[in-house]
């Protein structure tokens, strides 16, 4: 498999701002901040994503791929973000590709991308089952300290989602955004340039279990998936129906398992 | 001003479901219900969105808004939701609307509606200048107080994000949804329904304060914008430009004025 040709231009993510508190007092404090990345695939504009932009190549990889643009990495062959421009260039092997009608239909069903997605990736996952892992209580509460010391953006300056992908308790990759979405495509687009496989993976999102984040997981390939948050109804109905074990208000020793408690292996018992 | 023929469909938006904690006892919790809900304006498909459904008429009708779709209320005559096929039908005066040209706009800028929104949102932002209101620090806490009391769906089930509207301290409608877009939308969507003008209101959030948040609330005409969480450097830059009080990190006796802090009189000073 060739890998794109690729920049490198991922940016520092926070600026230190003057704020006021509570008492009157000044503060600095640190804002990420949030740009616009337009993506252009052989100079077709695609869409505008607002992120923070510390991994922009990926993200563009992953959302061209979870949107279904691209099935083989080999169609691709440069990735090349300009920040001046705001704008990523995505070259074909063809350098003529065209994306029409995919395009017009998208704008049939929806006016906003994530319900197309959505649409789209309901029908995939009905052919999705998933092997069952055994994940150990021990292994996700070391993965839960790993989350905790990974979690930088978010611990200085808030308004951030995070996503991680884990080998058991060891940390593959940890992409903090604005936006879930993209610290999930950020990491499909990972996973897809070095041709990680999600078996044996845990992922770890700090956002909430929404049928859309269970359904880019199970796309994955990945059977395990933790938040610090709430899930919602349909969620839980996505992990059902593929076979991922969810895992919600995972904090410290605590969490709740609301699909697949038996693949967890409850060794960490406090006496 | 005539108002839409409405359905009162709001559902009911948790369910109790059965987990695993992490001694390994089973436990009854409560899950947010989360339904697809697609919105047709005179038989045209204009978009599916994922809602707790809690409020569907007036997330309608702000979506339709926010985006630019119409605007004036005369111009809508029917708004009928119909949860058995997953929809909303809104039926116009002339019932012959033609949005092709907006919706193959869309298309060419964006994927995803947000990133459209925020381009239209944006030329929009160059004339909105807010007329400055004076809040007092003892109306804030009295309004975090009321804010505590009312986020029913996220301290039974999580997995929400809650935005209100407030006269002072005085609550007028407070909208919980999967997504902070919806919510949003859904307090745009009263407020256009009941004629009801942004002077001197306060808009409250539990999410994040991004560029997309601060535009529409601009854009809505409130000044002051308050929330439990963090902002962004252009959701910061965003206030400064159309005049918006912004306060984050707003819980308990805790706040952070990021802009506009002139206009906080600080009379709840602890001695």
């Amino acid at each position: 498999m060739n890998k794109p040709e690729m920049t490198d231009a991922g940016l520092s993510v926070s600026t230190t701002v003057v704020g006021v508190d509570e008492t009157g007092a000044t503060r600095e404090l640190q804002l990420v901040g949030e740009r616009a990345l337009t993506i252009y695939v052989d100079k077709q504009e695609i869409v505008t994503l607002m992120t923070i932009g510390s991994h922009p190549e990926i993200l563009t990889l992953g959302y061209l791929k979870n949107q279904g643009f691209f099935e083989s990495l080999d169609e691709i062959s440069v990735v090349q973000v300009d920040w001046q421009t705001e704008s990523v260039a995505v070259v074909t092997q063809t350098e003529s590709s065209d994306f029409t009608e995919q395009m017009s239909r998208r704008t049939v069903t929806t006016g906003c991308g994530q319900g197309t997605v959505f649409g789209r990736l309901m029908d995939k996952l009905q052919n999705i089952h998933l092997p069952q892992n055994t994940i150990l209580q021990s292994t996700l509460y070391a993965l839960l300290d790993s989350v905790k010391a990974h979690n930088e953006v978010y611990k200085k300056a808030g308004a951030v989602h995070g996503c991680a992908l884990y080998t058991g308790d060891e940390l593959e990759i940890f992409v903090e955004d604005v936006g879930r979405h993209n610290a999930v495509d950020a990491i499909a687009g990972y996973m897809w340039l070095n041709d990680i496989s999600g078996d044996n993976k845990v992922f770890y999102t700090t956002g909430r279990l929404t049928s859309e984040m269970v359904i880019k997981v199970a796309q994955m390939g990945i059977s395990t998936l933790l938040s610090r948050s709430g899930a919602t109804q349909m969620g839980l109905d996505m992990a059902k129906m593929s076979g991922v074990t969810l895992i919600s208000r995972s904090r410290g020793k605590h969490f709740m398992v609301l699909n697949g408690a038996e693949n967890i292996e409850f060794d960490a018992q406090e006496v």
